[in-house]
């Protein structure tokens, strides 16, 4: 993070109805075999190898939207795979967004899916090996141990959805309680415990907490509950989010924040004019400038 | 549900190291080629037929966990496909445990996954037509919303996370509001409010709730507050819930609720003895006249 200097997390969300036209084109054009489903996942995973290629350079890690490749079935899983093993091969963390959350016996199953492998008769099988996983604590904390016992276990990651940056996030999240502070509140104090046995280098938890940049009041006073936690800070551009107003994510220093930029950077062409990954890279680069210049000026 | 007399949900949890033995003798003897995760999944894909075929006629649903499918790759999700076709084949509702939640466009899309279509360049994609999806509320109203609004679209369903089965739910779910209640009685009222544009046959709604059995006395309460809900309630077995303290679900008549049994029903040779299949409808058997008889002499 600190070497590239960026904090910019690459949103991959892929609707196979607005990939970059060279993605579409490139399996339209050969007349090669296959079911809509085979098709639509090969023009989603050479969207996101040509999004990677043309702003991989300004990033730290991508975010990988799970329901996108998910309603692609079989072969969505399957591009889902190839693009984390593109991702990684150009050094981006993979940051499976997957909102997961699941009684102990099936979040097991969950980090098999994304971090393990699975026992089987016929051999092991490899899950997708993601370097992180968003997960959802609405069941507590034994919903989370597993996703973050198997995290640890590769020095992976796991994100908990602390305060969302969707409108309706306050509905729970933002419910006053009578001990005090709000649910969201008590959620950054089970990160801030669960993160505590796996502090790392700059004196941050292998645990992070997702807060929107929707909200910067809440961002401020949860990163003063949170001051090791990594902050996974999505919500700039199409959601309304500024960077300008995230400077407290940066509070810990530079590696404090990652902040996730989906629309804004992969449709920039359709606001900026010219060149799909032209524009994509003239507004990665300038949300990595203002980002790592935000940081600076922090710490 | 009434005319099979039966309340009882079959939960797939499949691992596949535990899968019924027939069905991993049935993909390792024919030295039939294929990956590791290939062969699993064709034999998880066994043996939920196995199963289902064991102990279908005694049941109104399968529930299909789906971390157990998505740890096995894109053959896992060919298999969970495969999954539900044969269940439906058998007159089975199919819920698919996913506990998704996520923002208005990624709820969308997981809504093209489970209940619609993906329109794609190269034509439309299916999802696995589910008739259910179980959801996660923690983001608010408007992520459940594309969920709720997709499958009434085709008649299905949406269960929605009130009150968990396992230990560790009361940490987030039970606290306490300063406006009175907790979190899972707001949640509650959440899905009250949510399901009243849905109202169907026998007055129910189209959006259920989740309650655990291992909480009896929150069912009751949270049965109070939701007399027009479908409760689908985890927990029974392995888990440790009983059946019959469970009359609060049936409330408004046999239809009210849905009692979902995975291990206590798979598993039952471990406990009772002799040939898988037998043990299980054996179990399935005992546990659907429990639940019958306790909703007609509650309603």
């Amino acid at each position: 993070m600190v070497a590239r200097e960026s904090q910019l997390v690459l949103g991959l969300d892929p609707d196979p109805d607005r990939l970059w036209p060279a993605a579409t084109a490139a399996d339209s054009s050969g007349g090669s075999p296959g079911t809509p489903a085979e098709h639509a996942a090969r023009a989603v995973a050479e969207h996101c190898r040509l999004v990677i290629d043309a702003v991989g350079d300004q990033c730290v890690a991508v975010k990988l939207q799970l329901a996108c490749f998910e309603r692609l079935g079989a072969p969505g899983w399957t591009a889902l795979q190839q693009t984390t093993q593109l991702a990684q091969q150009a050094d981006l963390l993979v940051i499976a967004d997957a909102k997961r959350g699941d009684i102990d016996i099936s979040a097991a199953a969950y980090a098999q899916a994304f971090f393990g492998e699975t026992p089987t008769p016929f051999g092991p099988v490899a899950g997708i090996a993601a370097d992180a996983i968003t997960a959802n604590p609405l069941l507590g904390t034994d919903s989370l141990e597993p996703l973050i016992r198997s995290a640890r276990e590769r020095g992976a990651g796991v994100f908990v959805l602390v305060r969302t940056s969707n409108p309706g996030a306050e509905e729970v999240q933002e419910l006053g309680l009578v001990d005090g502070g709000s649910v969201s509140d008590r959620l950054a104090g089970m990160v801030a415990r669960l993160g505590q046995a796996g502090l790392g280098e700059h004196g941050l938890a292998d645990v992070g907490a997702v807060v929107g940049a929707t909200i910067p009041d809440r961002l401020a006073a949860l990163r003063e509950q949170l001051p090791h936690t990594i902050l996974l800070v999505p919500g700039v551009g199409a959601q309304g989010g500024m960077v300008e107003s995230l400077a407290p994510m940066f509070a810990p220093g530079p590696a404090g924040g990652l902040i996730s930029v989906s629309r804004a950077i992969v449709a920039a062409h359709h606001k900026l004019g010219g060149d799909a990954a032209e524009a994509a890279l003239d507004e990665a680069a300038r949300l990595r400038a203002a980002a790592w210049n935000l940081s600076v000026s922090t710490a």
